[in-house]
């Protein structure tokens, strides 16, 4: 492999490494104290989406796939906040993509833009399922900020209202009657492991 | 599917969500004044995996789920410092990944903790490929947080020393000769894509 | 005055405590830990316009009103980083105002208008000099957040290339060759004031 | 101009930097997480002065400028808290600003000087606008602050009572019944702009 | 001495910075915006620990000692949370300040590993105050906390119910019934000192 | 003890958790991104004293025990900087003091305001080695800083000066020599514990 397209695969690295620093805007505007970043939503969208689609039936690992991705390109887009939406028109995410995988090994250009096709067709149960683990698990993070004092109302009911997948929905409701950290209080009153 | 198990399925996705708030504890050691968490760690490290094995030869797509869920155990472990290695003997990740998955439903659990033993066993290339990409990734946040003012010499060299693959080693070389906002500055200069 | 009215200006309050919120996004990419926000450039922004404005001979007073403002709009449109302009076609500054101040009491939209159009169309003094300050200020923030540690020559450079006017180009030079504490340590060793 | 002089101005501006690191005493002592700076504070309140006096038909650019250099002595005062102000006896705002101009070209220190005795005197119906934005600014922060979880009713009752002018008790009293993203939501629910 | 010894104790002075570095980890899984440090935690424990030996008739000195010195060896076992310790098993805190203080001064030495043994034996009165101001100092936090927004009732009441001493319990029952800032509301109205 | 005694003594422990969110202003000033607070400050300054009055042949629990109150005024004066001094004039230690203890059973007045008056009078032994503490504490920390990134040579060298016992000046020069992390390093080493 040529040096050159090294480079582009490394800088794609070091690109992804602003989604650690870009806050989720929409919590900036909720008044989230120290708001998550698009890398942490993303982590767990992608495994979300591995729980949705093996509940499914899909593939988990083709979804999760999906999830770890369908941000990406707001290293270079930002995450625009729904208000901002009226006043901005964007380039759309296979253009951005075009441009961040230009110059890579093929092989590695197609793998990350068949991501952004799949994903933005929403056609396929695997891509149905990454767009469902985007927006439940917006969901419970806003019910988690809920129980930190702030209130977001507003976004639980505009990720609830998105959810298309049975196995999404169900989870969603469940996530509104538990609360986040009841795991905890459970496995904490079981007995000791050894 | 029984509602116990959507429970259980449900508390794997909050218990994810400590991810995003536990900072990595080498960086709070090394005084980074807002270190990442380990979500933001997992979610690069996924996408290094799937650029490893890509180059490598190696299933992007098992490479980069093994990654994502490759420290999902800290969410009961914690990140233990180096230091604390010395006084403190944790659990296997295969006891954590058993109690995190009990009373899932049955292909979810296995679809976990296959995850866990592949990358644990350290045989499949994609496994190699996700356990460099741990270290790659941690090498890209050093120069990071090198070029902003914290002197991270020792994380740099541990993680380098650590790469097995050819490819890790080839791109983690070239990091360390290029600075992480290249990419932009050379994007700048270029012609605008309308 | 109708009610109305009153909400109309009241919203806009509330509207401008998002700045307050949203980080300038150039020192979220160039890793600056705790950075600034677009209110906190925009307040020492008007302090330098009034500055620069009189001792250039300019009415200081309409400068600083005219620096005061010059960021609103982002709150609507964000503060969009250098790469993100390849990507994003923004609404015009003045179609933003006009959302922002449409059912004020007449007077007020046409005082808010005023500076956005003025600022714009870069003729007056007042305006030359305002958008120095908005220049201006980003050099001293970049010096300051150097001495704490973030490479931030980049901002530096782009910014002292973009100043029009011989006094803040004056002050720019003394800047550089000035550390920012320097007052301070001088006033220490000063005897004291009673 | 002599070269001392711009020092002396260069160097106003950089302690006005100041303004951005110091976070107002009052929110850390009520425990909001990440409080906003004096900066912040300040710039809004400048907004606030502007629109309060063209409400009330006072001149609302004197307004605004008397607003954006209310607090600009505590960079050397700091910002006291209520409970100290039993147990510092603090120089006089004309004191600090005589030190903050010394040695600056003449119309540059009459001209920030200026604005601190006329604000200080209370008379002109432009300071009277002034002090009123700056309490109802922290009125506003103050309901923004609750709705993120801190119980900030203190602030609110004082910040309400000490307001002079009909037209910022007018917003006040809506200030109260609104909440601070209704414009937000009523955008959102807007006709596109396109 | 010997160089060699003063190595060791300045060591000793190094790694207790890392107490004000690491967050308290109980707070970050309640999800706290910006958790205190086991150092924050240890100042006011240790002050708690006067206090309650007063008012129980023990050695107020030592009680505070004790608890000063009570996590310091967290620095090397991190502060692990309560699910944490169903998977780790950590040294004892008796080898951990073994290893602190090895090659220190003997009296030093004997002086650091004195608080170590009577703080674990629970005998002393001293200890068992200093083990109450463990709890209470956390007790106190959890009412700020929640005071913040955040719901912290399961620390409240798990703090409470570990109380031993008369005095403590005593203080802990007017927390729950008193505001924390209800001391700067009545200093507030008093008059003036002066 | 009468209840109304008891409110006075929890309002003292209520009131110094105010000295865990108030930051040092010091290193505000010097543009340190997350400053630590006046409590962690205390909390080491604390160990120091301890370990100055150790090697000095002082008596440690008190030097220690004088150390940790040294600050506790700073609830109601706020940690104000070498510049502000200029401005501000400061009710004195003991009038806060004072105040804080009024009402509180007479012992632990006492208690609490011998510590103030021994530390003010900086005539004993115990008293050199906390005040000492106090600036050595201030070094390291200043070095640690350092070693992140900020320019902290100012407060270095005025700690450096204001040290009166060998054995602190002692451990001051060898802080100078060793990096923070140095033991860490050397920890990790060693052999193992086990």
């Amino acid at each position: 492999m040529a040096d050159e397209q090294d480079v582009r695969a490394l800088d794609y690295l070091y690109e992804a490494g602003l989604l650690k620093r870009y806050r989720r805007t929409g919590w900036v505007v909720a008044g989230v104290a120290a708001p998550e970043s698009i890398a942490d939503h993303s982590h767990r969208a992608a495994i979300v989406a591995a729980v949705v689609a093996e509940l499914e039936g899909a593939d988990p690992q083709r979804s999760a796939f999906l999830a770890l991705f369908h941000d990406t390109q707001e290293s270079r887009l930002t995450d625009i906040p729904y208000i901002g939406k009226r006043y901005l028109k964007a380039a759309s995410n296979a253009e951005v993509t075009a441009d961040q995988t230009a110059g890579m090994p093929e092989g590695l250009a197609r793998l990350i833009g068949g991501t952004e096709s799949e994903y933005e067709a929403r056609e396929s149960a695997e891509a149905v399922c990454a767009r469902d683990a985007d927006k439940l698990e917006c969901l419970l993070q806003a019910v988690e900020y809920r129980e930190q004092g702030t209130d977001t109302q507003a976004w639980i009911d505009t990720s609830f209202a998105a959810l298309k997948t049975s196995s999404a929905q169900r989870l969603a409701k469940l996530a509104l009657e538990r609360t986040p950290l009841a795991w905890m209080h459970e496995a904490r009153d079981a007995k000791s492991p050894k």
